[in-house]
């Protein structure tokens, strides 16, 4: 296991244009991100040469809804790659890092998703990790048959049942299960293979996967749920935790909670990785990097800034709302600890919605930090030291543009402080990370 | 459209180890072909640099069912690679050929094929064809909470509107949806983007689809249903079609029933290539190419044999049966029009199921050859003069190897002839094929 003491987890997020609301009119930035497959080789070979340990995609199941106004403006959630696909080919033009995909629970079925995620751990020589998600956009139940999308408790009971039942269809054949001897002929052994038989409320699933048990035994497990209920599917099954807090104090309550709620589940604190996502915008000094915020900052559209603060508040209607007024009071009140960060701190620093919105936007409800590379690198070594997290997603504002700064600013300066790695040790995600390789449920 | 008058279209069809049932035990072939991604990026480039068409894989959602000791000797149909993913994968590493993917229409939702086969569709410049079929094994069922699979009729049905929803969504955004103009800001056009609304006997679906217009507007579609069922939905909507035809006569009766039932769907016969499977061991010489085709079939178990005969004959039990006697009547007698063909064989040549088997299992119940350069060539071109095709689907016996031979040798033979092109003409997979990009349905 390659992660050493005091290092951190480094992953970046890629996003379409980028993470900034404003991203695609940034000159630094491929406009056509969504369709262009080069523009993404480029991507994931930087953030390999930048040593990260893996590369992450979301993913969505629909279009998002917006007025035209808005929705003619938008380049992120829109029409673009679909990214188990797309890290087919990012495998293909890789060597060494981490590749992390985003697949939803709610309207999949356990058995495509084992086997797609598993082929590519294969593909990929044990690189890949499955950010475990449930949708929660009406846009995504319309596209498969259904009126409105699950139940908050019933989207995570289904995600807890789908989890378990992919690990257990991961297990199907024993590691040693295919001696491939030409001369015996004894291509696979018969008592090598299981059979899942799984009977649960929402699945029904015989087994076994018609794939061989991935490299890593399991692909990581990612999620980001950060309601009570999702905190408690995080401890008993997620090896990374994708994670949003808006300052330290946030971020290390997070931590302590999660990592507290392990034990019950038999498992210790160090085999789980909490990462925030990092929205930072670095250059050599702050006024640089203040000058390039201010920019990206020039390029939204208001109406665009009202919509994305809409939709970090779960669909609150703010259509009516005076831009240079306050938050008004939401029914029903958001669920997620995202949203309720962000009416908090609107609240306490009264702020209008356009001040809510322009400090949001560009990071869509997510802390963003700017400055030069010092001050970013100080930043997340208090994050780092205070026990708020092992590492941090990256989360670059424009690509490939901010993420050449990070690669060639930010990372030799955590590199000089001992806080990276300057070299990829192991192979696989897992040791990446510093986790231990699963043993099969039948061992 | 770039296919000339009186060249042959030629895909390659990979099926793991090879098509041959022992192919696996070969020296030149890949043993861990399943999980050995470099092997596929070899056979790709190879493929590529004998100016194929396209490249086509198979698909199954599941491990074959088989006794024990059939299972153990089978290299196929077990535990390998799952086709979407790995073709993202060898879209990286080539540049013009073709590239088909079955996904079955039986256990899968239109929004998620169409959106990964679009993707593919971004990330090859347009060289994606998807092979649409049905699922027809109990073992594909158990794995989608099913006890048994969809009748005939309702799984045609359901693929028929699956195509129809499918394409549809293909058609969410105009070519010119995205103007991406940094300036005035102007993403996307709303005006240009189109909710499918589709609500049918099967699915209900709205779209659009999260993917702009694919590169060849529609990716090809592909087909191999031999039933009646399967030739009428393949008039109305297939451009390729996979064929197994067991002699010319019958080839050439299948192409003009198919074609035939064209016009009544508004097409013309040029919008479709039937494509027989081609299993050809070709060498220098007669001698050489009978010597390597008797070494393959000494490696293949007779318990292996008689399962893949009755795996041919939709699952006839054929257990108790004398390896030496003849076929026993069959109860209830499969549908499919390859059993169909390989009953009447039998009976017309009175063969015993081990004869049956040695003729069927290398080529899985498909027709097969083997000879001098000259002699496979040939028989190719008096097929393709006699009108029962359009071209060829290679399906190599082992690989890598078989397919270094088809490069080598059979590829250079018919360029000679000037059956088959020296260079790829066009970019896309319809250019290759001579096939029209189409309008969308909101043109």
């Amino acid at each position: 296991m390659a992660l050493r003491d005091g290092q951190m987890v480094l992953g970046v997020f890629f996003n379409h244009t980028g993470h900034h609301v404003a991203s695609w009119r940034h000159p630094e930035a491929c406009v056509d991100a969504g369709v262009n497959f080069k523009h993404y080789v480029e991507l994931a070979q930087t953030a390999e040469r930048g040593k990260f340990h893996f590369l992450f995609f979301a993913d969505w199941l629909a279009t998002r809804e917006a007025t035209d106004t808005t929705l003619s403006r938008s380049a992120q959630y829109t029409a673009h790659f679909e990214p188990l696909t797309l890290l087919g080919g990012l495998a293909a033009v890789t060597e060494q890092i981490g590749l992390i995909c985003t697949c939803t629970t709610s309207y999949n079925e356990p058995f495509h998703i084992a086997r797609k995620i598993a082929s590519l751990d294969h593909m990929s020589g044990g690189r890949m990790g499955w950010n475990v998600v449930t949708s929660s956009f009406k846009a995504e139940a319309y596209n498969f048959g259904r009126e409105k999308h699950f139940d908050h408790e019933d989207r995570y009971a289904r995600a807890r049942e789908f989890v378990d039942v992919v690990k257990g269809l991961w297990d199907s054949w024993d590691d040693d299960a295919f001696p491939r001897d030409r001369e015996s002929g004894l291509y696979l052994d018969p008592q090598k293979k299981h059979q899942l038989n799984h009977e649960g409320a929402n699945f029904k699933v015989r087994g076994p996967l018609n794939v061989p048990r991935p490299p890593q035994g399991h692909p990581v497990i990612v999620q980001a749920g950060a309601s009570d209920t999702g905190r408690e599917l995080a401890a008993a099954t997620a090896e990374v935790v994708f994670t949003s807090p808006l300052d330290v104090a946030a971020g290390k309550a997070f931590y302590d909670d999660v990592k507290g709620r392990m034990a019950k589940y038999g498992r210790d604190p160090s085999e789980m990785k909490i990462l925030p996502g990092l929205n930072a915008i670095v250059a050599a000094t702050d006024e640089e990097a203040n000058a390039k915020a201010e920019y990206l900052q020039s390029l939204i559209h208001p109406e665009v800034g009202r919509e994305i603060l809409s939709m970090v508040l779960e669909g609150a209607d703010l259509s009516t709302c005076d831009l240079d007024g306050p938050l008004p009071d939401l029914d029903p009140m958001p669920e997620g600890g995202t949203p309720r960060g962000v009416i908090a701190m609107a609240r306490r620093e009264n702020l209008t919605i356009r001040q809510l919105y322009l400090r949001l936007a560009g990071a869509r409800g997510k802390r963003s930090t700017q400055g030069s590379v010092t001050r970013v690198a100080d930043e997340m070594e208090e994050w780092f030291r205070a026990g708020a997290c092992d590492g941090f997603i990256l989360q670059p504002a424009y690509l490939p543009g901010s993420l050449n700064d990070v690669v060639e600013l930010l990372v030799p300066e955590l590199q000089r402080r001992g806080l990276f790695q300057t070299e990829y040790e192991g192979t696989t995600l897992r040791e990446h990370l510093g986790l231990a390789r699963p043993k099969s449920r039948w061992a």
